[in-house]
């Protein structure tokens, strides 16, 4: 069944015969394996280009600082569905992953579609104020998250974001996204009527733009980082197994706020 | 319900209140971002350690190594479930790890308990060559797969493999498991009546052995490797999509062969 | 971490001591099991009321009319998957269902929520014709895609939506939006300037709408249904294995169209 | 790349044109839209024929059994999946089935095998008492768990398990395999030094493998009924949102075991 206009396929990724792997026009073998960096090698798959200084810096910075916070909802899911099919550590990485979802690290790419809709009026003429007022407006009108800005712990201040600002401004990288998300945090009070900080899903995109990494996998680098953090968390499910006590917690205290057959009453224990 | 012995919940990984995220005992914002790259943190995530010089060469080279390998199922997979459902890149980078399986991307942990079981017997006395062909003998009898051996393209020698082994000789690794894994190329042939050589998937595990890289979570690495390559390949599919054409020419040419109910044919366009 | 409102815990669905299982106001074992079927079980799961008769026919004609279709890109996602990871059903079964999103299944949802608009505009007293000229222009304008119409194989007509409308009115159901469907069939080709006839996936929603069946729940029947057929599948792999045939064929003939780097060729069997 | 022996593309579920569907030899639109349920499809794309009644009624019951059994771990996963990411009801789906696994619902296919081995034991001429003796014996010597029996709540008796054994009575079924199901309740204290009663799990096998169901698409029967129930929970997580406040209690009063940096203390709430 032929489904969109192309049967062609065709990719710019990778190819390989008996002997060689080239991957974006470099002998996998010869050129990369033990001479670059994984996140080198992330960068150079997925954009075709081997990252500046300043790009592999930050891509490393904001998939450090993306990998892990503790028993969130996406590791929990992760280690309940190991602890029931130990057998498959790739079915509860990815349990894990389809939690990275528009409310919680899709974050990223929503705050990255914000600032780039906020630089394009200001390419147009618009102060970096106005401009941020205007979009931030207009989102909320059009009912669209303004994503990437409040944290439920870290309410006052996300320290991420601001170190990642930091490497940014250390790297000598372009700042104007970072401005942007700056910018963004001082229209919101102004039409929302509450005061929402920067945290760090809108922090990535604020320092990556600014080094062109692409808009469209932006949700790739909270992707790629949750994995190596559920990894980390699954690999200690196999020596200190959590996953179904995390349940029983949750679950404990829970009510049952439905009806009951006539004449059944349950004990609970 | 409380399903096993602990309702406890403990983790030794992270913790955060609002002003300080810890990570394995060091400060995420002060020690981490910006001065660690994402294979550093990942080791220190998962091990809680820091990587030696030798393991993050040697955890890098091996990611790089796997990361990669065009159109293979998996890849296939995940890009014809973004076809579908381009919304959720989450569900089709999931869709695409599950494909790390057994028989696939899971050769490296099993590979990787075949050469642990032939450095025990090692170090009970035994040769290297007696030790490595009566456990290849012994997992064929109770017809365990002797998995990362052989390769349906690179079938005279996987060149990844071979650079793995260099690249840990360069780094002055434990050559140990390497030594185990050649020694079990040696052995197959007596055991399978056939020369199959080592591939990636045995010299993930002979070389990350060899720097304290736990067994438990070998796997862990293709699985992290893999969500890289499939981002890329998402990322392509976003401006140059395939999902679809994949599917189209997979189908083509394929046969039911059940039967028809009375009095109906189908014509094929 | 406290994320969003409410910490309490309240399902309505079922609750359980030692001896009795509740489910929705029966007991599961005295009142259910081996009295209802799967699919009468399903609708008192889900909206916490036994279905009428008509609303049992219309689940069980849709839910079977969209289980099988052949070898769809899910589908073939869900068997390379079984192919790669044959230990874990559950994963393959997972990698197919990611594949029921926007563009493919879940269409039945958004076709829904343009009956249901329709219907509003008509209590407020429109006409059938003029609210889905309406309807279908304004979503088109807003550049939301009109789901549910137009097949890549059952071009001139999808049998499968005319005979679930037969089933509607075998069973005198309200045939509202099976109207509303019909009225947006004819007012594509004012808005879009092509025809595009009702495909199963907007039929879906047309008949269950009529018989009560949640909208927010609408994309529920495909999950299942597919989830049915691609057991069904990941069975014939179990003894008529395909999965990497089909990558196979999908591949070859495939090209890369990146660079090679200097002096490389790569050579083709 | 070609992997495996085949290239070759065949299937005998399902085949198309643009007017007709034809399913296991069957016009799906003529013969079964409007005429069969839903599990009776199922049976028939599954094994290719119909059901007969005590199949049919078999396959309903046990699906009807295993649906629901409130908040389980893997529901728990799938609605923090879904609170996380709320446009992929698909994603959160697919998560709650991977808790499918070896430890909690693939218990179906694992007592399934053990009754087939007992049951191949008892044709070559031992009596039911002692092959099933011998077998939990041979299992538990070889370090393969005995699935299926002994419940976390339902401890000493499986309600579900004993209405299923009634309904195959009622049915007049084949009982060949409740019959060694119950005689592994009686051999287990003798090997295992504790008494486990059997729970649904080992029911789901016991009377299905008397009707014909096939053994290597056992799990698949728990994981189309978990698909029912997901969607359940999924459809009152849209009004009842409870997937958040889950992951709270889960990891409330948790507690990190792991170093803090010297200096620094963490304030909880």
């Amino acid at each position: 069944m032929k489904i969109g206009k192309t049967t062609e396929v065709r990719s710019a990724i990778c190819a390989a015969d008996a002997d060689t792997i080239v991957v974006r026009g470099e002998d996998l073998c010869r050129d990369l394996i033990g001479k670059v960096s994984f996140s080198e090698f992330f960068h150079l798959a997925l954009t075709g280009k081997r990252p500046t200084p300043a790009a592999l810096a930050l891509l490393d910075a904001t998939l450090v600082a993306i990998t892990e916070h503790g028993l969130v909802p996406s590791v929990q899911a992760s280690r309940m569905t190991f602890a029931a099919a130990p057998d498959a550590l790739q079915g509860a990485v990815a349990a894990g992953i389809l939690g990275c979802g528009s409310v919680i690290l899709g974050a990223s790419e929503t705050a990255g579609r914000l600032f780039v809709e906020i630089e394009g009026r200001m390419r147009a003429g618009e102060s970096i104020d106005a401009a941020s007022l205007a979009v931030v407006r207009a989102w909320r009108e059009a009912k669209r998250p303004i994503a990437g800005y409040g944290h439920p712990l870290h309410k006052a201040r996300d320290p991420r974001a601001h170190r990642l600002f930091d490497v940014a401004r250390e790297q000598r990288a372009d700042l104007r996204y970072v401005e942007i998300a700056q910018a963004v945090e001082l229209a919101i009070p102004q039409v929302l009527d509450r005061k929402l900080t920067i945290n760090v899903s809108a922090a990535i995109p604020a320092v990556l733009l600014g080094v062109g990494f692409p808009l469209e996998a932006m949700r790739g680098v909270p992707i790629l980082a949750r994995t190596a953090g559920l990894i980390a968390h699954l690999y200690e499910e196999t020596h200190k197994p959590i996953g179904f006590a995390l349940a029983y917690n949750a679950e404990r205290g829970g009510q049952y706020d439905g009806e009951l057959p006539a004449g059944v009453t349950l004990r609970h224990e």
